[in-house]
């Protein structure tokens, strides 16, 4: 499959995180010729968070981790992960393969079953030959290496064109920390091939409550501020480690949240650059709602309307549907305190189209990869930034035809 | 345009409604060669009900078709309605364009401008040029006949690629009453060319209490079950007639109960019928979830669901992403209780695909252009039924391509 023209020239170098080793392999969970089982191993003292889908239909994985994410225990952890099979909607058997895994898992790296945190990408509702996991065990801990974390993001790879990687190091008291991540997502979600999952590593000290914390709150901000397609995957996984191994505690230390909150960001966003069928990059900007939750719902109104997307896709500055979106959205509106922009071009404005609109500029906009919709509701101080991409016929091939 | 493949074999015969005229001409408010302007004319002693979209940014005619509506007013009274151009935010200039034409359309019919309901389809935030409608007004009122009601079913059409209309008489005492309805939209709703527009028209007698109670009841169960693309109209608008002249009276009477939530209901699949790019009329059949709010929650997250819709147009039997659709509906849902359907064919069951369940008969009813996906949630009464269509690249050339 063709690369996403929206992918960045290449994949980031990725710092080693004291404390991790990674490693990939070809399980042969359903894919050939590919890996398919990546683990990251986490060294004793290491603090686990987690973010999981709300679906009331997740994954026998999510329920696993969720159940086991919280509480003060810093042994050793991994994270294993395999594409292919998402083992979602799969009955009683799915949570028994989850449980066999674990089981497993912990014999071979000497890890107690209830710190194996397991994520599973791919087709829904088929059996996963779990045993070829099993099997693959032995050879993935044999390859664990701390440099591998490029591989372990290739391996997590399902619909998506590049592999997602960031990274950050931030010097706190003198001391150096880094933050590394990697994630798998295209279309937002799509419960076949196109789950999120993310996985962040630091050699940072922190405790628990303090890393589940910030992790969700910025998760609110970043993660949960994209959309594909509004779909919500039965997969969605988020996983911190932080495994301490530099000694630097940074509880409550703001370069240390602020660098982390970045490096969320710019892997949400390769996502949505990833997104199935995209073609342009949207950033949709509300401000002056009535307060924040409407600012969202506006936002969210805007990026999710298959009628602005089909116009993104077909370059076309239909504003008319961003008032409609707006309309729609369920947010106090006034009509007439509307103000409607496409990057720095005024659009709309007092109920009406502005008198300084000129249509072939904002069609000359609209040619862009990168488009901005900015809106200042004129009501309050809500604001919301949500990103999105275009809905195009590529979109629907691979949707439509994903199967067969 | 070809007309829609789920089209009807024919325009109905539509009976002559007592107390009712119609006529429609060609305005040149935007189109060329076809007729954009209808009118109906309705005797003294008419109760008009109606029931409006609840977009925040709804257009001029909208509101003041609402200021009009209610109290105990049957004096004659017009419904008005042009296409081309929804005169949609288009700020103060638009209410003043509703003023001037119900004004000039007063003047012309002799009627009170507080009983003339003016609805306008077409393009969003364009000056509409009410000149042109306004002009036509004398060679309108000329024209009005009985029959004509066909006529009018065009005059409504933008993107539309079948007029729709249905019929019922039913005998009430030994005396007959008539309703007929014809009706607009392709998608649910497209702000620029497919907002829903439905006029319902009998001779029947009943008070506006009455009318708009029942109006109100049955619009939650037919149009606002129907979905193409999840997008709200500025401008939807259904109105209903009730002219009294054949002086039966059907307050609270069961049978015009039902034979007009049937019309209305088959006016509302026409609807679905003609959604942009549709291939597949599809019906979402939810019960047993824990209330009728969450049924509905469900069987919208289904047929809004653009993984769904495009697995449908795929002719996919996907029923993982049926899975998917209720999980992120927000309602309660228990994944070992989920019953799924396709027609009558049992697909899975006891949180997995059904043993019984086998794909190539599966993708063999998929084939069909009728399709029903049928889901018992296995939790209390909640019932909903929603009808949509499939997503398919049509769509994206209708709406990416539309106003180039």
């Amino acid at each position: 499959m063709a690369v996403s023209p929206l992918a960045p020239a290449a994949f980031p170098d990725l710092p080693v995180i004291q404390g991790v080793r990674f490693a990939a392999v070809e399980a042969g969970v359903r894919y050939k010729n590919r890996t398919d089982l990546m683990l990251a191993e986490l060294c004793e003292g290491t603090t686990v968070a987690g973010v999981y889908t709300t679906s009331a239909t997740r994954s026998a994985a999510v329920r696993d981790c969720q159940d086991k994410t919280g509480g003060v225990d810093q042994g050793r952890a991994a994270f294993l992960v395999n594409s292919g099979n998402s083992n979602a909607f799969t009955g009683q058997a799915g949570d028994e393969a989850v449980q066999a895994i674990c089981a497993a898992a912990a014999e071979t790296l000497g890890i107690d079953a209830s710190r194996i945190f397991t994520s599973s990408t791919g087709v829904i509702g088929e059996p996963m030959k779990y045993e070829r996991i099993v099997d693959a065990l032995p050879k993935l801990s044999d390859a664990l290496s701390d440099t591998a974390i490029d591989a372990a993001a290739r391996a997590i790879m399902t619909t998506d064109t590049f592999p997602k990687g960031a990274a950050a190091e931030i010097t706190v008291d003198g001391q150096t920390v880094r933050i590394a991540g990697i994630a798998k997502g295209s279309g937002m979600i799509a419960p076949d091939m196109a789950t999120m999952l993310v996985y962040i590593f630091t050699d940072a000290k922190i405790g628990y409550r303090d890393l589940q914390g910030m992790l969700s709150h910025f998760t609110d901000r970043t993660f949960n501020c994209i959309t594909v397609d509004s779909d919500t995957s039965t997969s969605d996984t988020l996983l911190m480690a932080a495994t301490g191994a530099s000694g630097v505690d940074v509880t409550g230390n703001s370069s240390f949240n602020s660098a982390l909150e970045a490096l969320m960001l710019n892997l949400a966003h390769q996502v949505v650059r990833d997104g199935e069928g995209a073609t342009k990059f949207v950033e949709v900007r509300v401000s002056g709602a009535a307060d924040d939750a409407d600012a969202r719902k506006v936002a969210m109104a805007i990026a999710n309307s298959p009628l602005v997307k089909t116009a993104i896709a077909g370059e076309d500055p239909n504003w008319g549907r961003i008032v409609m979106a707006v309309g729609k959205s369920g947010a106090e509106a006034d009509r007439d305190k509307l103000t409607i922009r496409f990057g720095d071009m005024l659009v709309a404005e007092n109920g009406w189209v502005s008198s300084k609109y000129v249509e072939d500029d904002a069609a000359a906009y609209m040619k862009g990869q990168e488009i901005v919709i900015d809106l200042d509701m004129g009501l309050g101080e809500g604001i919301s930034n949500v990103w999105t991409c275009d809905l195009t016929h590529r979109y629907i091939d691979i949707n439509a035809d994903y199967r067969s």
